[in-house]
């Protein structure tokens, strides 16, 4: 099981694209986010695609995210620790809603933190 | 004096925009709030006519104003009480450096601090 | 009515103490605040008589306060600004709730935020 | 591998403490938190015993642990999710400094971070 790569354990392109809908939702009822979407400016189904290409690139070696830096995307939200922190909550609770096993949600998480210096305060 | 309108006090619609032009310079030096300037989507100058006319249309009562309503500005910003206090600092460190009166700031801290429900978290 | 000192205008010790005796109650209410009470370590007819004189002291000029200086009595709780904003809107809250005029909660407000940095991340 | 329990992996309790007290010293280096420990009200070598024997309870099922519950120990405290992050940051750097594993590090904050609601905002 040590080898089996976190890709595929996810589920591979569809698991994660599960992952990238269900957290979306979640982020749409978590009053600390969902007014980042209030505006009306960025479009569902484009988040859950740039998100799903995103992870599977990273965790798949395949380069299909053709979206912009990660860092860029968040330039100007001025994103703070409470807020990135109700991502945190949310990706858990997606995961433990979809049955990701706690190893996976561990590796995952840990990804997610690595990520904090691009999204947090730019 | 007790009688002489705030704006007048203020020094009328030049005083209210060398405020606004102060405020924002103090918050592009401000590293918690200046990454909101940070993806060139907002003009210098239209963020102080824009300032300028609202602070003058509720000061003076003449409706010069044509933006939108404040809560719908602030919509999906998700600005928090650090980001408002940040707001709040400069603009007393604004009314400090342009000599307002002891009086006059009090005043101004006042009415901003009252706008916080269309600022913060909508 | 211009030189009439804030202590007056606020009701002398009385009107001070009636103040301070409604924050505390709102402080209680406030989910932003009440756990600093909940441990018990903070008893609450002395947290009201340290306010009132601290601020007796401070508006009247009779120095009757006796407690520590406000930056050591913060030391330790790493305060922050949602913290603090939550203090002043109860603070408004209080004063609205007791009737006192719109000038002198302009001038205790500008007083309370004047003290932030004896109260926040020390 | 996968059946070494993460109490081993971490070295046992030399290692845990080892890291309770790398943790604590870059606490004391974090402005967002090395003011808990500016009263003095904290002995310094009871909290990495504190510490060094929660997560050796945790980990090892032995019970030797004998403080007060995390929740208990919190309240009051008035811990928001900044302060949280800004223990997981020491945490992560205290592991990779004394060469903790990428696998170990992610089951780690997991593990803390399932603690959250113990520790903010109780």
């Amino acid at each position: 099981m040590e080898q089996i790569p976190l890709f595929e354990r996810l589920g591979g392109r569809d698991g994660i694209r599960a992952m990238a809908e269900r957290l979306l939702e979640n982020h749409l009822q978590n009053p600390l986010i969902a007014t980042r979407y209030a505006n009306g400016s960025m479009d569902r189904e484009q988040l859950v695609d740039g998100a799903t290409e995103f992870f599977c690139t990273g965790l798949s070696g395949v380069p299909t995210y053709e979206g912009r830096p990660l860092a860029d995307v968040h330039t100007g939200m001025n994103i703070d620790d409470a807020e990135f922190v109700a991502v945190l909550d949310d990706a858990i609770a997606a995961m433990g809603s979809l049955g990701v096993g706690e190893r996976e949600q561990a590796e995952v998480l840990h990804i997610l933190y690595s990520m904090k210096g691009d999204v947090v305060r730019l």
